[in-house]
């Protein structure tokens, strides 16, 4: 029995570029935030400290920033191109993984219409992306993260198991509220991203909305569902939907009436619902999530 | 030379509030935090631990909730029926101050136009209030907190101070970014909260996007003295600006040109630049901001 | 080519629990956040909204509660008997994960002595933990998060590959920082937890200690090969490594020396090293962990 | 009535500084968080764009490093020499403010005693510290942040005034748990701050874990009466406790009794006391702490 090394992988974390295209009449701004791992013949640097194999942090992060010079595009091209690069250029190197997360930006209305060259940013939901590349394969993941929606209404929750330790009172009107965690495993590397990635996100903020839902579950599998059924190019959605509780407040012992109307947002605990939803003659993911 | 009590509050913070307005047509939501602090005769508690003047701060929360049920409207209408309710029904309670955060949501966008009764939260930019009332006066200040702007041209910065620790080099053309926090006092509790809160932040938009800046002080100037120019109701603001720095990374080392384009976005340090736009005839603030 | 219902599981995540032993000279304070994942037969839920098999989340959260009435103990312990019954009690579950984080608190120094019933918590360092129990096996992790470890010397950095985007200068000598988080895999769910526990964190922080290193990734073997060495119930351990850039300031413009004394600890990016060390006999692990 | 420029600063926020001091034998850490603010003839600046009496935020950044090269020693005295170089060195400047706060490290235990050049971070309570020095005044207020204490006993709660919206039960035992966050204003610049900081600390949670409470406020008062009683060289003390709550958990509905035992340790909303205890006969701070 010996003690070995198991899976390893190695990068810099956390690279936040913000590229400015600077046209004539208006400017165009970019900002990602890059994360690079890199796999391959690392047993002497974790065995012995011998560094000959690795390519420093560093340089991947000069990395980055001198491909941003070339344009960026879309996330999930830029990490393509990132994580191809590596592959190819360092023998050692033999799987490239590239973590991309992008931050959207509004232009700014001024007095006189869109102002050229201001931006202000754009909410809390953001853009992500996770390639992985090897010598004979590349895998893209499209997602998005905290894309948070609320239904006050057409949703119920009865009719579920009951234990020792089960006191919920059933609901036939509740408010179904959740924080989007979503990514998507494209059939091949080479979609439209910049095409497919507004219209999932607006299916799954129209799914949620129009979903009559009887649990979280149903929602994400409808929402899920939606976006499969409108994209052939894509393989699987998986989706980690956080049940943000909104309990109605009672204010009986004030001699208030609740019509429905007040209601307290609780923090934690939350339920948390995960699940993918996929083609049932696809190839399973290479990929870790 | 003795030991004394000195100032002194207490109250709930962070007491969270949803409220949903059931039309037949289509449902409104209103979300908002709410933060109570009560001060008065309370020297009793403290050197004795007599409670006979303490309204519990459970009892502050279940009026925030019960209050809610009446309708919230403007938050900084909330906030003074609520500081008002405090110093008119508690003989001991002096002064009462809330504050109030209200995140913004949308309504989603379904299949078939805006959905009914369903929303998703939007940005990062929330707005706030904090009122104090006392017997004989009320003051209210408005603002707003989380609104990030970036100018990608259009800013200087050189000419400034040098000494033995400045290595600073002086530039013409930067990008200016920065995540403004901004608070307005009114000059009477009774103006048009629900008018003037759009448009001031409008303003502060524009007159960040609209000043060709040679500091971030000159900067921080026009936005408050455009929001006076246009609110006679406003007697000032207070803004506190960080300059959130993009470096323009150096490519030459790859031999690649760095045609303004490229930027390393730094968390910390950053620069933080706070300022007062003010009238000259007003009595000063009674709140500590 | 169908749409189908892949991986699912749901739960209720961060239920905070404090439990007190009120002994009679002295009392004794547990601290632990709970969060807890089924899978099993709920295709129905996702599909039809059918919750006849979904054991309420609100239901799963009383259970934590109710079975700390009992005790907590070693964390490993309280999961894998809440587990065992969320699988054993529920026909339609036929796996439960649960993730425990504990907060460790130390007994106040009074003015005569450590006070009976006083505490302070203690640190970032959180103890985890995380089950898995089907109906014929089960599995344990234990863990940390949060550690963070400094060498002020005795680490090197030179050797590593370069390309075009290489600008890294070796060093002989640099500050070698991380936040460990560490997880370890027992080869039995019945293994001494609370022995194993404190030995594997203080192996930990002596490796890294003592480990001259030519790289983090040299470190990490060095870490995790100590704790399998010391502990034949561990069957591997992962390691994810941030490392935590100290910059030796160039204070030369100033006409100021810095003998290796001055650092800037910067934030991001930073590396992040991720490895595991196994035995090379043993099964792999059950768990995505 | 004119708009004018009111109150205003402007400086360099969150310079992150580690200090080795090299020793034969063993090493010293010193990690210090340094914010500095500036006031003075900045009218130019921010009217006309003027930068000529701004020295920048990055000089100001670079004298934090170039400062640490002779030396750290108390953060208030750190805070003391950059504070009074600003002010003596730039004509413009009125007034220097530093804010300061120090992360606490420990020494590695190694496998032969303690490690000689190898530390870990020591928990959530940082040190904290702010300087203000005027031409011919110079104020320092030591504090520290973070410090959570909690009593499983000797805390009661009843007597309290009630109204409407009160649904409190008394207690006669609960649960009383804070974050610390106090700061101390010295009489002196002079002080002995090495020396003051631990004891104050020790004074805070003995007073804490050792006061029989019917309220926080009186808990608040007590900590704060001893720290003055046992420091004349301090002048006021500015307390603020969040009431972090703790639950005693209803478990009769699963059949299970709950002597006092399982708590659900809530969030938000939280009780906040805040106060000052102080001396009578002293001068009023110039500063907004």
């Amino acid at each position: 029995m010996g003690i070995v090394l198991g899976d390893n992988r190695y990068g810099k974390a956390e690279v936040h570029l913000v590229r400015v295209d600077r046209g004539a009449d208006r400017h165009g701004l970019t900002d990602v935030t890059v994360g690079v791992s890199l796999s391959g013949e690392l047993a002497d640097v974790h065995l012995r400290g011998d560094n000959s194999n690795v390519l420093t942090t560093d340089a991947q992060k000069n990395t980055v920033f001198a491909f941003a010079a070339e344009g960026v595009g879309q996330v999930e091209e830029f990490g393509l191109r990132l994580a191809r690069h590596f592959v190819a250029s360092q023998p050692a190197i033999r799987r490239a993984e590239v973590r991309l997360t992008e931050q959207p930006w509004d232009r700014i209305e001024g007095s006189d219409g869109p102002a050229p060259h201001s931006f202000a940013r754009n909410g809390t939901c953001l853009r992500t992306a996770r390639v992985r590349v090897t010598a004979d394969a590349a895998e893209v993941v499209s997602g998005l993260t905290g894309l948070t929606l609320l239904n006050t209404t057409d949703s119920e929750f009865w009719g579920f198991a009951t234990d020792r330790y089960t006191t919920l009172a059933e609901t036939r009107d509740r408010i179904l509220a959740t924080a989007v965690d979503a990514q998507w495993r494209h059939l091949s590397s080479d979609a439209d991203f910049g095409k497919s990635y507004p219209d999932v996100r607006r299916l799954l903020a129209a799914a949620f909305a129009e979903t009559y839902s009887y649990s979280l579950q149903q929602t994400l599998y409808a929402m899920g569902e939606r976006v499969l059924a409108a994209h052939p190019e894509i393989a699987e959605i998986r989706l980690s939907l956080p049940n943000k509780h909104h309990f109605l407040v009672d204010l009986s012992p004030h001699d208030v009436e609740n019509t429905d109307t007040v209601y307290y947002a609780a923090d934690r605990p939350y339920g948390l619902i995960e699940g993918t939803v996929t083609r049932d003659d696809v190839a399973p993911s290479m990929m870790d999530w």
